[in-house]
């Protein structure tokens, strides 16, 4: 496997025997969507890949193909199946494969928000926001459906938001290496930066009186430059504050089913195709 | 609490000592929405209430509210936290309460078919059928889901489906309660039981030449009478002789994002709300 490339990554791979000095640390990303998204994105430092071999088969293409883009990645290790497991979350399903990598860097809001191409259609500039939405799952998902539906990025609270990797990471299937998290010590100052760029603040909310269709159909619209989603925890909703600096609430249109409310990430996803039409 | 209810069904709470008995039990629902949607489902049998301290409170205003309804409820057995634990699965959010239930009776498909009113308007008789959709947070929102959009019933296989309850339910919200799941053996079977009732059979496949909205824009769909939408498992998607039982298959309209499929029940909430528009 790809054994003249150069500037690898020290003592990723010198002595495969070195199993206890693995064993003992914990791996970011696993399984086959995070992993190999991950090797191909140009902006994320790789650590180290440990696969079985197993997972070393389903590795090579992906490797091959960031060889192609130019990319520098350290040679795969190769582990037992049962140490792969100790560096992971009990119950993984890591598919064979793992990296440790550094985080990704992102800007903060304001210079983010100041470089946005402001166009004339809003729906280039769509952000979510997390108010204290902490399940793993949904967050996954959320950053799932962000990269489907082309989000620019995600905005969450420093404090209540797990870190994007691990099983976060698994579930969005890539999503974390396409949509920028940026981590705020105050959701109410990240949603007046947007509203200082232009951005329609959008909370969705049972209390909204319009529904999300009703709002995109109103002309006046066209002054804003983006629209961020801004998505409250189960069954809390949104806190009142932020519902507050919300610029409206929304609700998604009811069909008259028996319960009431859709779970978040179903919530966001609905949303997003409804923002995109 | 409700001392003189009458037709108690026997044994659960004459002796509230009898904690060994009770703790070599599994409970089958667990969770305030899973809960509290199956007392006030009239066609709910249940069998034990078990709260905690903290769960009877929130638990009376239901049961007051079930007994308005003319619902015969038992009595609930107050039990130790940690007891309470022991009979739900590892991390079960249990809320502080927890019921014995008996299995919700659902008919055959075929009957159940026969008898749907069949109007003019198709979208009043939508179908879920999932083709081997195993992990429970997606069984459960795609359920929740299901109520949320009046879906009239959910078509499951039966060797591969986990039983209704646990997990899914709470990940439900109660929307167990309000869509009836038919376990089939055969699935090809139960696309032809729908199709012979004049439901069409809609895979959502990435395979699929067709947008959703584009077919549902077509004029020809008049002469159904509802719409089963299918959905396969994640990763693998439709298998092959599911997808060629279908009718159309369909696509999800795409933004042009990086990542090209989005979770198996965000997906579902996304078709069903456009099925819903």
């Amino acid at each position: 496997m790809q054994k003249n490339r150069k500037n690898m990554p020290k003592g990723n791979n010198k002595d495969k025997t070195k199993e206890p000095k693995i064993r003992q640390r914990t791996c970011d990303l696993f399984g086959v969507h995070a992993v190999g998204e991950a090797i191909l994105n140009p902006k994320r430092h790789i650590h180290e890949i440990l696969v079985t071999t197993q997972g070393e088969k389903q590795i090579m293409p992906i490797l091959r193909e960031s060889e192609a883009l130019n990319l520098q990645r350290p040679e795969p290790i190769i582990v037992e199946k049962h140490n792969l497991e100790d560096m992971l979350p009990d119950g993984a399903v890591h598919q064979g494969m793992a990296l440790r990598v550094q985080g990704l860097y992102a800007p903060s809001l304001d210079k983010f928000c100041s470089e946005l191409e402001k166009n004339n259609n809003i729906k280039d500039n769509i952000f979510v926001v997390l108010d204290q939405v902490t399940d793993t799952h949904n967050v996954g998902a959320i950053l799932r459906s962000s990269a489907f539906f082309s989000v620019k990025g995600m905005i969450v609270q420093e404090r209540h938001t797990p870190e994007i990797k691990g099983v976060i990471a698994k579930v969005a299937c890539g999503g974390v290496e396409h949509v920028p998290v940026f981590r705020e010590t105050n959701l109410s100052r990240a949603l007046e930066v947007l509203q200082n760029n232009d951005i329609l603040c959008m909370g969705l909310d049972e209390r909204g009186r319009m529904t999300l269709p009703e709002v995109m159909e109103d002309k006046n619209l066209s002054s804003y430059s983006g629209i961020a989603l801004v998505l409250g925890a189960e069954g809390e909703g949104l806190r009142r504050l932020t519902a507050e600096n919300c610029d409206v609430l929304v609700q998604l249109p009811s069909s008259g089913g028996a319960i009431k409310s859709l779970n978040v990430s179903n919530a966001a996803a609905v949303a997003l195709y409804e923002l995109n039409r």
